[in-house]
C-alpha cells in the first residue's frame, strides 16, 4: 500500500476532532431560562424517540437485506465481503445522522440564548452546531473507507495488484448501497414526518384555533420542532453522507477501469482528505463584527465557503503534482466540480431569493390570487432548471474530454467521476451551512415558545432568514452532487458489466434501453406522487390528534396544562415509516425486476432515464418551493399588502403548497436515483445471471 | 408502382366525400334566433380573425424555413423536392384545420338549437361537426401524401427501385416537418388564445364585475369561445394530423430501411386508408333514441369507436395477408397500437372522471382548502402517467420483438413504427369525438349568451360533459400517439445516419448522448415555463382590456350597448402570436445547435431525453388539469357544499391552475417532441457536414 493513504485516515481523523471541538465550543454556551432548557429537553426527547423508531424500523431492513447479501455472495455473485461492507455504510450513516442531530437539539436553546447578547454569538453557535453535522459526516465516512481499504488490502494481499485492486473496488462500490438505504429511511421519513407536522400544526392551530405558530398550547408544535431536525438535519446529512460515500467509491472504481493504479485509486481519498482541511480553515473564516448587519452575516458564512473552495483548488493542485503529474489533466475535472457547486448554489439563489425577479413575481402574482401565485411558481421552478442542467452538462462535458476522454473513454469517465469529488471535497463547510439552518429555526421556534422578549425574536428571525437561503443553495449543491455522483455509479455499473459480457453495447435505440429509460422516467413521478400524499395523509393523522386533545385535555387552551406532546411525535413518526414501506419496495424491486425482465440494457435505461428526468423534477420541486416560500416572508415583511392581507392569503397557499414540495419530494429523489444506481450495482452479478436478456 | 397503392387515394377520396356530406347534414339544421345567429357570427368573425393573423405569421416563417430548405438542397444536403413538400405539409394542415373550424363555428348555433328539439339531436349536429374536422384531416392527409408518393415515383422512375425508394421515403420524412411547424403555431398559439381568453374573461367578469360566465356584457366572452375552435379544434387537428402524418412516413423509411421493399413502403397508406373505412362505419352507429340519457349519449359515441377499432382490426388482418402474407408477423404489432390508444383512453378516464377515486379524493381535499387541492391534484397527475408509461413499454416491447426484433432490429423498428400507424389508423372517428367538445361547448355559450331557457342550457351542458369526458381520453390518445411517432421518427433518423456513417454506436454512456439527454429532459420543462407564463401574461393584457371597456364604454354593464368584442380578440391574437417566438425559435435552434455542438450522438440523446421526459409531463399536466376541472364540476353538481361554498371556491383554484397545464402547457408537449425529431432529420445532412463530432 502507498505510503502517501496515511493521509486519507488522518484528515478522517481532523475532521472528527474539528468536530469534537466545535460541539465544545456551543457547549460554553448557556441554555437560558427554565422554560427554554423544559422545550429544549422535549424537542430533544421527540428528535431522540423519532430516530429511535426509525432505526428499529432500519435494522430490521438491514438484517434482511443483510441476509440477501451473504446468500447472494455464497454463491459467488458478490465479493465475500459486501455483506459486512453494506452494514458498516448504514451503521456510520446512522451514527452520524444521530450524533448531528443530537448536537443540533442541544444547540437550539442556546443559540436563542445567545441571541440575547448579539446576533453574532447566535450565528456562532448555530454555524459551529451545523459543523458539527458536516465534520462528522466528513469524517465517519472517510474513517469507514479508509479502514475498508486497510483491511481489504491486508485481506486480498496474496492476489496480484490488478486483482486484488478490481475486488476492492468492487467491494467498495457496494459500501454506497448501505449509506443509501440509511438515507432512504432518514430523507423520505424525515421528510414525511417535518411536512407532515408542519402542516398538520398549522392547519388545526393557525386556521381552526386561531393560534400563533409555535405556540406551546399547540400540541403539535414540538413535533414540528423534532420534524426540523430529523428531516433538515438527520436527512439531509445522511443524503449527503451518500453522496460523499458514492462520489468517492464510484471514482475508485472508475480509476481502476481506467488503469490508473492503486495511486488513481486513492486519489479520491486524498482529495476528500484535503477537502477536510480546507473545509475547516474555511469554517475559521466564519466570524463577524459583533453588531453585524444581516447582509454582513451572510457574506461572512460565504467568505467561509469561499475560502475552502480556493484552498481546495490549491491543495489539489498540489496533489495532483504529487500523486499523479503525469495525468495531471485530470485536475481540471476537480476545478470544474468545485466551480460547478458554487454555480448551482447562486442560480438557485436567484430563483428563490427575494431580491431577485422570479421570487418578487411570485408575490406580485399574489394580487389575482392563489392560482396565479401556483402557476407563477410552477412556471419559476420550470425556469429555473435551466442554468443547472446547461452548467452540469458543460462540466460532464469538460470533465470527460479534457482528460482525454475522447481517445480514451475509460479516462473520460473518472474525469466525470472526480468532479463529483471536486464538488464534494468541501463538503464539511458546506453541509454546516445547510445544517445551521433547522438550528436557527428551532432556536425561533424556542424563543417564541419560552416568551422571549420581541427583540430577541426578530434577531433569531434574521438568522432563520440566513438559514433559509443556506438551504436553498444547499438543496441545490445536494441535487447537483448526487446528479454527478449517479453518473459516476452509472458509468461503474456499465464498467463492472463490460469486464464480465464485453458484448453489451448499451445502444440508445435498443428496445430494452428505450423502454428501460420510459420507466426510469416514471420513477421519480410516482416517487413524488407517493410521498406528496403521505404528508397529506400524515398530516391528517395530527390534525385528528390535536383536536383530541383540544377536546379532551381540559385548560389546554387556557395554556393551564401542557398538551401530550409526545403522543403526537409518536403518531407522525409510526405514520411516517409506515409510509416508507413502498417507496422502500419501488427503489428496490423496480432495478431487480427490470434486470431480470430486460437484461443489463434495461437497467442502464432504467437508471439514466431516472436520473435525467429525476435531475429536472428534484431542482423544479426545490425552487418553486423555495420561491414561494420567500414570497411569503417577501409579503410578511410588509410588502404588496403585508400579513392578514389576501396578498399574504394567497401567498400562504402557495408556501403549503411548496412545503413537500421543497422539504419531501424533490429531496426524495436524491435519494431514489442514488438508490436505484447501487442496487443496480450490488446485484449486476444476480442480475447477469438470471436476465431473460443476455 | 404496385396497383395496391390506388387504395389509398381512394381512402383519401372517401374521407373527404364522407366529411362533405357530414357537412351537409349539419347545414340541413336551422341557426335558431337571430340573436343566436348573430353571437355564432361574432364568434365565427373572431376565429377566422385569429387564423388570418396567425396564417399570415406562419406564412413569414413558412417561407424563411424553405429558402433554407431550397439553400441546403443546392447544396445537395437534402433531397431536391423536399422544399416543397415541406410547403404543402403546412398548407394541408392549415387547410385542415381552416375547414374544420369553419365548420365548428358554423354549428354552435346549430346545435344549440336542435337542443332545443332534443339531446340526441344536438348531439347528432356537434358529433358531425367534429367528424368533418376529423375526415377532413384524415382525407387531406393521405391525398397530399398519395400526391407525393405518386410524383416521386414519376421523378425518380429512371433509378434503380433500391435508390428510388430511399430517396422517396427520405423526401416524405421530411413532409412532416411542414406539418410539425403548422402545427407549432396552431397548437401552442391557440391553447395560449383559448387559455388567456378565458382567464381573463373570468378574472376581471366573474371576479371583479360579477357577472356570470358567458355574459354578453364581458368583452372578453367572444373571445373565449373564439378560443374553444381556435385551441381545441384547430389546435388539436393540427397536433393530430402531425402525429397522422408523422407515423406514416416514419414507418414507410423504416420499411425501406427493413428491407420489405414497396410493398412494406406502401403498406403503411393502405393500413390508414383501411382506417378510413373503419371510422365512416363506426361513424354511423353513434345515434341513440331521442330522448336517451346522459350515460347513453356516452355509451353511443363508445360504441362507435369500439366498432371502428374492430372493423380495423379485421380488415388489417385481410390487408397483412394479402400484401405482407410473408409477414404476417407485423399484424401484432398494428393489433397491439390499437389495444394501446383504447387503454390509455380509458386510464386517463379512470384518473379524470368524477365516478372514480382520484377526482373524488381531489373534491374531497377541498374541505381543507386550496392547497391541498393543489397538492392532491399534482399527486393524481403524477400517478397517472404510471398505466399509460408501463402499457406504452409493453407494446414497445411486443411491437418490436413480435415481428423478430431480436434477430433483425429493423423488423423491430419496423413494428414500433406500425405499432404508431395501428394507433392512428381510426384517426377519423377519435378526432370526431375530441373537435364534437368545443362545439357543444360553444353551443352551451351561445344558448346563455342568447338567453335560451334553462332547460336547453342543462341539455347543452349535459353535452358539454361528455364532450369533456371525450377530450380527455382524446388527450391522452394524443400525447400516446405522439410518443410512438416520435420513437418511430427517432429511429427513421437513427438508420438515416447509419446509412450514411456506420460506425455512430449511439451508446447511452457516450457523453454526447448523455449531455443530450440531460438537455433534452430540460426542454420540456423550459417550454412549459414559457407557455404558462405565456399565458398568465396575455391573460393580463384581456383584464386591462376588459377594464377598460367596462369603464370608457358608457351603458355597457347596463346591458345597453354591445362590447368591443373585435378589439379583445384581436389583442389576444397579436398577444398569442408574439408568445410565440421564442419557443418557435428554441425548438428549432437547440436541436441544430445540439447536432453541431455535440454530433448525432447529441441529438440522439436530445430527443430521447425530450420524449420521455415530455411524455411524462404531458401526461401529468393533462390528466392533473382534467381531474380539477372534473372535482369542481362534481362540487358544482352539489356534492360538499356545492356551488357557492368554500369548498367550491377551492375547486375554482384547481381548475384554473389546471386550465393551462391541459390546454396550453400539457398539448404543446406533443408539438415539441415531434417538431425536434422532424427538424432533426430535416437537417441531418447538414448537421453531419457541420458538426464538431463525426
Amino acid at each position: 500500500m502507498l505510503p502517501i493513504f496515511i493521509f486519507a485516515p488522518i484528515g478522517s481523523l481532523l475532521s472528527l476532532l474539528f468536530a469534537f471541538f466545535l460541539s465544545k465550543t456551543t457547549k460554553k454556551f448557556d441554555e437560558g431560562t427554565d422554560m427554554m432548557r423544559q422545550i429544549a429537553q422535549a424537542v430533544r426527547e421527540g428528535a431522540r424517540a423519532y430516530l429511535k423508531r426509525q432505526y428499529r424500523v432500519v435494522v430490521v431492513i438491514f438484517l434482511i437485506v443483510f441476509a440477501v447479501l451473504l446468500i447472494l455472495s455464497f454463491c459467488k455473485l458478490l465479493p465475500a465481503l459486501v455483506p459486512f461492507i453494506f452494514l458498516t455504510g448504514g451503521f456510520f450513516s446512522a451514527l452520524s445522522g444521530f450524533i448531528g442531530m443530537t448536537q443540533a437539539t442541544n444547540s437550539s436553546a442556546r443559540t436563542a440564548n445567545a441571541a440575547r447578547t448579539s446576533l453574532n454569538s447566535a450565528l456562532r453557535v448555530a454555524f459551529a452546531a451545523g459543523g458539527v453535522m458536516g465534520f462528522v459526516v466528513v469524517g465517519l465516512s472517510l474513517l469507514d473507507l479508509s479502514f475498508w481499504y486497510f483491511l481489504l488490502n491486508w485481506v486480498y494481499r496474496t492476489q496480484p495488484i490488478g486483482e486484488r485492486m478490481l475486488i476492492i473496488t468492487q467491494t467498495l462500490v457496494c459500501y454506497g448501497m448501505g449509506a443509501s438505504f440509511q438515507a432512504l429511511f432518514a430523507r423520505v421519513g424525515g421528510g414525511i414526518f417535518t411536512k407532515a407536522a408542519d402542516v398538520g400544526a398549522d392547519l388545526v392551530g393557525k386556521v381552526e384555533a386561531n393560534i400563533p405558530e409555535d405556540d406551546p398550547r399547540n400540541p403539535a408544535t414540538i413535533a414540528d420542532n423534532v420534524g426540523d431536525n430529523v428531516g433538515d438535519v438527520a436527512g439531509m446529512g445522511a443524503d449527503l453522507y451518500e453522496s460523499y460515500v458514492g462520489s468517492i467509491v464510484a471514482a475508485m472504481a472508475l480509476a481502476y477501469a481506467a488503469g490508473l493504479g492503486s495511486k488513481g485509486i486513492i486519489l479520491p481519498l486524498i482529495l476528500a482528505a484535503a477537502g477536510v482541511l480546507s473545509s475547516v480553515l474555511g469554517t475559521f473564516l466564519v466570524r463577524t463584527k459583533e453588531e453585524a448587519s444581516q447582509h454582513a452575516l451572510l457574506l461572512a458564512v460565504r467568505k467561509g465557503i469561499w475560502a475552502a473552495g480556493i484552498v481546495m483548488a490549491i491543495v489539489s493542485a498540489v496533489i495532483m503534482k504529487l500523486i499523479l503529474p503525469e495525468h495531471f489533466n485530470f485536475y481540471w475535472p476537480i476545478l470544474i466540480g468545485l466551480a460547478c457547486g458554487v454555480i448551482i448554489g447562486y442560480s438557485t439563489e436567484f430563483f428563490t431569493s427575494d431580491n431577485y425577479r422570479p421570487t418578487r413575481a411570485i408575490a406580485a402574482a399574489t394580487k389575482t390570487g392563489p392560482a396565479t401565485v401556483i402557476l407563477e411558481g410552477i412556471s419559476v421552478g420550470m425556469l429555473s432548471i435551466v442554468p443547472p442542467i446547461v452548467f452540469v452538462a458543460l462540466a460532464i462535458f469538460a470533465a470527460y474530454y479534457i482528460p482525454g476522454g475522447a481517445a480514451r473513454p475509460a479516462y473520460g469517465l473518472f474525469g466525470v467521476a472526480i468532479a463529483a469529488v471536486g464538488m464534494l471535497s468541501t463538503l464539511g463547510i458546506t453541509l454546516a451551512t445547510d445544517a445551521y439552518g433547522p438550528v436557527a429555526d428551532n432556536a425561533g421556534g424556542n424563543a417564541q415558545m419560552a416568551n422571549l422578549p420581541a427583540e430577541i425574536r426578530t434577531r433569531t428571525d434574521a438568522l432563520d432568514a440566513i438559514g433559509n437561503t443556506t438551504a436553498a443553495t444547499g438543496k441545490g449543491f445536494a441535487i447537483g452532487s448526487a446528479a454527478l455522483t449517479v453518473l459516476a455509479l452509472i458509468a461503474a455499473y456499465r464498467s463492472q458489466i463490460a469486464m464480465a459480457f464485453p458484448d453489451f453495447n448499451f445502444r440508445i435505440t435498443n428496445p430494452q434501453v428505450i423502454i428501460g429509460l420510459f420507466l426510469g422516467a416514471m420513477m421519480p413521478f410516482l416517487f413524488c406522487s407517493r410521498t406528496i400524499k403521505a404528508v397529506g395523509r400524515t398530516a391528517g393523522y395530527i390534525v385528528l390528534e390535536v383536536r383530541r386533545q383540544f377536546k379532551e385535555i381540559t385548560g389546554l387552551l387556557e395554556g393551564k396544562v401542557r398538551p401530550d406532546y409526545a403522543q403526537t411525535v409518536r403518531l407522525c413518526t409510526v405514520a411516517a415509516q409506515k409510509e416508507m414501506i413502498v417507496p422502500a419496495l419501488l427503489v428496490v424491486v423496480v432495478p431487480i425486476a427490470t434486470g431480470i425482465l430486460l437484461g443489463p440494457n434495461g437497467v442502464i435505461g432504467l437508471l439514466v432515464g431516472a436520473l435525467i428526468t429525476g435531475f429536472a423534477l428534484a431542482l423544479m420541486m426545490a425552487n418553486s418551493g423555495g420561491a414561494w416560500d420567500n414570497a411569503k416572508k417577501y409579503i410578511e415583511k410588509g410588502n404588496l399588502g403585508g400579513k392578514g392581507s389576501d396578498e399574504h392569503k394567497a401567498s400562504v397557499v402557495g408556501d403549503t403548497v411548496g412545503d413537500p414540495f421543497k422539504d419531501t419530494a424533490g429531496p426524495s429523489l436524491n435519494i431514489l436515483i442514488k438508490l436505484m444506481s447501487t442496487v443496480s450495482i450490488v446485484f449486476a452479478g444476480f442480475i447477469l445471471r438470471f436476465t431473460l436478456f443476455k
